[in-house]
């Protein structure tokens, strides 16, 4: 079943301890869609400037992913700024120029309104509600992140939002803060009381978990020999889970168990090459592969 | 099969954000017995001093613990001060007395030189090499704990320990600092290179890791609604690891996993209560259970 991403597409400057980058292609929905892309088909509501040229949109023809609803905008693209620090524990945001992404107000192409899988990737929670009030017919699924930004500015209207959201995605960082509960059972406790039955938190290196009903599952983090650029993984990561579960048509405990491993798989990629690099050579068989890996590194028998 | 261990064992002040305590029966060598006494035959070399009561002793007799090998010195014991912080990612050490603990010099009983399975808790690696030389047959099995005290001041005669060491637990920053090399697999590489065959990772929260062969197997950690005090957590997954270990007399990598499951289930359960409370009400019907938790915890099929 078709899948609906809306949010960021940018250009990226990326400073890690093995290589700089000035314009890398970046953004959220960018790295959500191209993932996700492995397992169903995918349609994109974003906005891009004047320098997004058609050897950028490439990565998402490729795939095969709809961009009618990548909306074109006087101005330049959204731009991200970071550097890494030497062992990838910390990250620090040199620029954010929002560019054309300031007045961005998601419209939905009409075909793309009766999508029974939604993503609202990290953008404002007044912009997430707006995109499900185009939706003209009652989604089978609506996933959402967001970030501190959003969890310390702009508190009432993610809690509306999140009303409306089936399945959170968020990091374990702002697990905490949206809930101000440390004790990741109880912030999950709290944060499922605002309205998301399902709960994903993201920890990076440490692998995630997933809350559900009386399930906790546990993935762990997938070892690399060498990370080369963690960018994008978070997005990577939810576009694994959610084209999984889009491509079965069903979310049980069982599917959602298996959607927090392809979940993984598609963040560890993501991971061992620079920005979108390693998702534009990647292989469904390679997927497979790496998910049935992740299989051998946590199966035990008493 | 019988498992030696020789270390500390100590009172502790604790400061946690819920209780403070003065006196807490805890040490390396106390936490690792009573958590491996669930699985097979203890016998412990240690040594305490003059304030160790015959009520301080029960929590070994209860659990069928030898402690022929703790000797009592003139002196007080080992004692430790520490104070977590408000979410227990901090630890501060307030004091460390080592009183009696200055001039250990472990002497294995004649009943303990034929030891098949042998836990060096963390003391200084000259001691731990001296246990070894006692020893009239040799082992099945000899697994290590350091910290970074001795990876720091003493690197020579830590090498040198390790090269009869059969596996390793420590925990990450230890990981990476004995082979000063961030990345954990490359960091594993190095130091099965310096003796042990086998790694074990203790990640406190993050769960653990074993790296053994080509075999890389992970285990989360246990999600508690509260951890009332980490001490000794560390210390009793070694326990659970290597009692599992000895109970079934092999280390396959069949058992190997199953002991990281109990390593962490023992390890778990330290943390739900204050010292080493919890260890003394626990069964091994609560282990088994939150075993099989465990793996309902990280079970998918794809």
């Amino acid at each position: 079943m078709s899948l609906l991403v809306v949010g960021s597409v940018a250009f990226d400057a990326i400073q890690t301890p093995f290589r700089e980058a000035e314009r890398v292609l970046g953004g959220a929905a960018m790295y959500f869609a191209v993932a996700a892309s492995f397992f169903t088909k995918v349609n994109v509501v974003g906005v891009v400037g004047y320098d997004f040229t058609a050897r950028d949109a490439e990565i998402f023809r490729r795939r095969g992913i709809d961009t009618q609803g990548l909306e074109r905008a006087p101005g330049k693209t959204f731009f991200w700024a970071g550097k890494y620090s030497a062992d990838f524990t910390d990250r620090t945001t040199l620029a954010t120029d929002l560019n054309v992404f300031a007045t961005f107000n998601p419209k939905l192409p009409s075909a793309y309104r009766t999508s029974p899988y939604i993503f609202l990737a990290n953008i404002d929670p007044t912009l997430q509600r707006s995109v499900l009030k185009q939706v003209s017919r009652r989604p089978k699924l609506v996933a959402l992140d967001t970030m501190n930004y959003w969890i310390e500015r702009t508190p009432a209207e993610l809690r509306e939002t999140l009303r409306h959201v089936d399945v959170l995605l968020i990091n374990d960082t702002e697990t905490r803060q949206l809930s101000g509960e440390h004790n990741l059972l109880r912030a999950a406790a709290k944060i499922r009381k605002m309205g998301p039955r399902t709960l994903v938190i993201k920890r990076g290196e440490f692998g995630a978990l997933l809350v559900h009903g009386d399930t906790v599952f546990a993935i762990p983090g997938f070892l690399l020999d060498e990370v080369q650029d963690p960018t994008g993984a978070g997005d990577a990561y939810a576009g694994g889970f959610m084209g999984y579960l889009a491509s079965v048509g069903k979310h049980d405990v069982k599917s959602l168990r298996c959607a927090m491993v392809y979940g993984s798989v598609l963040g560890s990629f993501t991971c061992e090459r620079f920005g979108p690099e390693r998702l534009r050579t990647l292989t469904r068989r390679e997927i497979d592969a790496r998910a049935r890996h992740f299989a051998k590194l946590t199966q035990f028998s008493l």
